[in-house]
This record gives C-alpha cells, structure tokens and sequence, in this order.
C-alpha cells in the first residue's frame, strides 16, 4: 500500500507534503523518494482545508525538477512563540527559569519565502542587524477552539522548519517585536510539512542552524518549555485555529544578538536551518541595492 | 452627479462605504442617506482590490433593513499602533514624551467584528479585566512599499472606527501583548469606511468613547504623534501594504486599566466607540457561560 492509499484508508499516513511551482504555478504535492505525486491544490493550506480525500491527484515528476515553495503560501494565522528554550532565555536575558506563559507575536502570509530563496535585507542604514532563528513549525490540520491540549495534538497536520530571520534593531525599537519580525519574504519556510507519525515534534527532533557552514545553533524540539500540543491549546484559548495555520514554536540558544555584533548577517551569507526527520532550509541573504 | 457617478469619474469621492449581510449573504454597498446602494463584492475589502470601477450595482434598500458588518471581513493584515497619544502615555507609563518610534503589534481577520455585534468574553477565571479603547482606523486603498508620507496618504481608501477591546491579563502575561489584543471577534469595525475627503482622519476627527452612557475616552485624531499618512509609511517599510489591510493608529487616554479595577467590562455593559463624520459602533459586552 501506498502513501496516498494509506492516507485515504485513515491509516497513518506517514506522508512528506510540499508545495512545488510547476510551469508557474504551485501545487501541493506528496514527496515519496525522489518523486513528487502533484495534486490539484495550491498549496499545503489549500489541501489541508479542504481534506486531502477530495483533493485529485494529476501526475507526477522528479523532486529534482520541483522548485519547492513554502508548504503553507497563505496562512490564514502565523503565530510565533518566544524565548521557549532555556539556553535562549539566559542567552538574551540571563535567567534560567521557566517563564509561566508563552510569549507570543505574529507574522504574516507576506513574511513567508521558500525554502531555497535567497532572502532579502534592506541597506544596513535601514535595518542593520539581521539575526538567525531555526524553529520548529507546527501546522494544523484541523479547526480548534480552547482544545486540552490531547485536542490540540490531535489537530496537528505536521511539522515543518522556518527561520525567525529577526531583525534586531528594530525588533528592539520598542517593547514590541512585530516590526523587527513581519518583513516581507524573510521567513523561509519548509521544505516539507511531515505527519507526526513520521517526525515527531512533540517527542523530540534534533534541530540546528549553520552559517557559512558554521554550527550556530543545536539542540533538540523535545527541550521546548510550551510543546507542540500545549502551545496549541494555550492558543486556541483567544483564538480559533483552522487548517493551513502555522504556529512557529521558537528558537532554541546560538542566535547571534547576545554578540554583540552591529551587522550580523551580510550579503552572500548562507543559512542552513535543518530538523531532522524533516529536512532543510538552504538560504542566502542577498542585500538590496538602495 | 451621484458619488458613484463621481467615484467612477474619478473626482473626489465623498462616499461612505460598508458591509451588509443581505438575505444572509455579506455585500459591499455605498451608504446615501438613509439608501443603501448594494455592489457585487462580498465586503470593502473585495471591492479595493478589485477596484470600484468593475463592481457593478445589483440593488438598493434602506439602511434601517441593513444588518452593517465589519466593512472589511478578510483583511491580510491588521496592523496596530500602541501608546500613540500623549494622555495615554501617560496614564500608563507616567511618561510625556513622544516615544521616537510606534509600538506595532497585530490581530488577525477573526478578530473582527460588526458594528453592533455583541462582544464575546470569558468566564472571570480565563481572562477578567476586559478594557476598551476607541481607535480611528486607517483603510489602505492602494498597494504601497516603502513609500513616503505624501505616497501613503494617496493610498489612503478612507476611514473607520474600531474599539480595540483589550484583555489587560493576558495582555501583561508576557511583554508581548498579542495574546491580550486577538480573541476572537472582540474588535467591533465600522460602521462605514469614509473617504478621506469627507472626513479626514489625518486633519483631526473628534474620537469618544462611552460605557453605559458615561464618557471615558474624549480626544482628536489630529493628536496622534504617528498620524495615518506616516504609520503607513513607516510600516510599509518592512512590509507591503494592500487594499483592505487594516492600521489600527493608536488609542487615546480615559482606558480603564489605570483605575486598578480588577474588572472593568461586565456582561450587559454597552460600549458606544464614535467618530465625528464616521459615526459610532455600540456594541454590548456578552459572557459566555462556563
């Protein structure tokens, strides 16, 4: 039995979601091996909304022919927790105990990129220090609404990586981080969304960044204060969760603001965030001209 | 000349749009008088990306038959600017100086609601002190990135009324007020979005708030330290603007917090949010049972 058939079948499904650009236009797709089953939906979100059972299948093509997008193109919420691994909390703060809420912020659809393109930075006399952030990344699967949070684990499509890319003068300019974290096309996303049954989040995932080939940052999903499933339910409390939305669940220790560094990403660095289990993001910051 | 015989010249416009639920069905309309004029798009936001011109004209009723929504249903973003008068600086932090750069923080479409919808909030043990905070709104009109002052201010569809009813508990938690600032249809919109030309927010609009018939909030929109054309321009730095994105500019001083009441809004309490030449929302705070 196949992946699509298992997944018909209600079994687990053990399936690698993407979303692909194909003649110019982006499909969701099934990832088995080096192939790439396409299917007549937009995206991740748009196949998750209306339930992968009615979604047709209408071909196939080799995963080296694929130019991956993000999974989720238009999420309807992005909601990202903070300061949610303890060597990120004494890296930027200094303290070493465990924060009795999840802070929360959001991007937008717009901040979202693909798992291969290059993201953008502004003149460094606009924003200067642009900062690395490997996260975990829940999808939801399914509508939940102050869900426990055994509800909420059972809401959850898949996991997929992201980079936070956070720009830190002016995430720092006021108390708010909106403004240092909604740039447009600076959130790689991907490349694929996992079921959990195939990568499980919750249970623990190694997670790292790399920078120009350097190990910046390495630990593990499992080590996260708010898990996947809790941090879902504390959500869910203020706001409906719906399919396609995407819940970033923070970076772990190795950013590189607590350096000191004025610039710290620059024109041609690469960024390689990577979960394993789930894959890779490959991305190089490229510098617009003024 | 009717407004829409001007809109479509393209002369200044002086019309009053908004969102009506017709035989159960959002529409588009232009409010004249006491006359509702009904368009082919869903709400305000529809027909701004659109653009009014291949909108056509499908009916009219009267306004007293109309149930007014949100005027913009789906928003991409919803953007808000916080501690963005003198007085409500002050009576938070103590401080009367203007801050040198806006606090930004978001809500998502959910959080909308109608003019006179009821306001849905917790049993006391999930969030107890709910707060009110009138807010002129800004309505984009025209894409806009990294545009400047005079750019954004022609991007400016019109303008509208919101209260940004706040759950203070949750909203102090942590230093990110995201999760006080975005449950679920608490953030009344309307009732109509005006041009600029025929009431203009940026110039200086008489903004009040009323709870149970007693004035708390009473200022003028020409008070605002980022005022709508330079909080677009500043936002549209970091992120592209949209027609029917949404910029919540700031709330005045008179919000309940500073008082120290442990609750501020109750079940039955009527909270009536008005700007001269908008018009007013008047919703009543609703609790849900446990």
């Amino acid at each position: 039995m196949d992946a699509a058939e298992r997944r018909l079948d209600g079994e687990e499904p053990h399936v690698r979601y993407a979303t692909v650009r194909i003649d110019g236009v982006p499909r969701a797709a099934i990832e088995e091996g080096e192939r790439l089953r396409l299917l007549d939906a937009g995206d991740v979100g748009e196949l998750l909304r209306r339930g992968a059972a009615d979604v047709a299948e209408i071909g196939e093509i080799a995963t080296a022919d694929a130019e991956y997008l993000a999974p989720v193109t238009t999420p309807g919420k992005v909601i990202c927790l903070g300061l949610n691994y303890l060597a990120h909390l004494q890296e930027i703060y200094g303290e070493a105990e465990v924060p009795p809420y999840p802070a929360l912020f959001a991007k937008y659809a717009d901040t979202l990129t693909g798992p291969t393109a290059d993201v953008p930075i502004p003149p460094e006399d606009v924003a200067a220090t642009v900062d690395w952030e490997v996260e975990l990344v829940v999808v939801v699967g399914r509508e939940i609404h102050r869900a426990s949070p055994d509800e909420a684990r059972a809401a959850i499509a898949g996991y997929t990586v992201a980079n936070d890319v956070s720009f830190r003068d002016w995430q720092n300019r006021t108390g708010q981080w909106l403004q240092g974290k909604a740039w447009d096309a600076t959130t790689p996303l991907g490349p694929v969304v996992v079921t959990p049954d195939e990568a499980d989040g919750e249970a623990g995932l190694a997670i790292r960044c790399e920078v120009n080939g350097v190990e910046k940052q390495s630990a593990n999903t499992g080590d996260l204060f708010y898990g996947p499933s809790r941090a879902l339910a504390y959500i869910s409390t203020f706001t409906t969760l719906r399919p396609g939305d995407l819940v970033l669940t923070g970076t772990p220790g190795g950013v590189g603001m607590p350096t000191g560094e004025r610039i710290l990403l620059r024109d041609g660095d690469v960024v390689v965030s990577r979960i394993d289990g789930i894959g890779e993001l490959r991305n190089t910051i490229k510098a617009e001209a003024h």
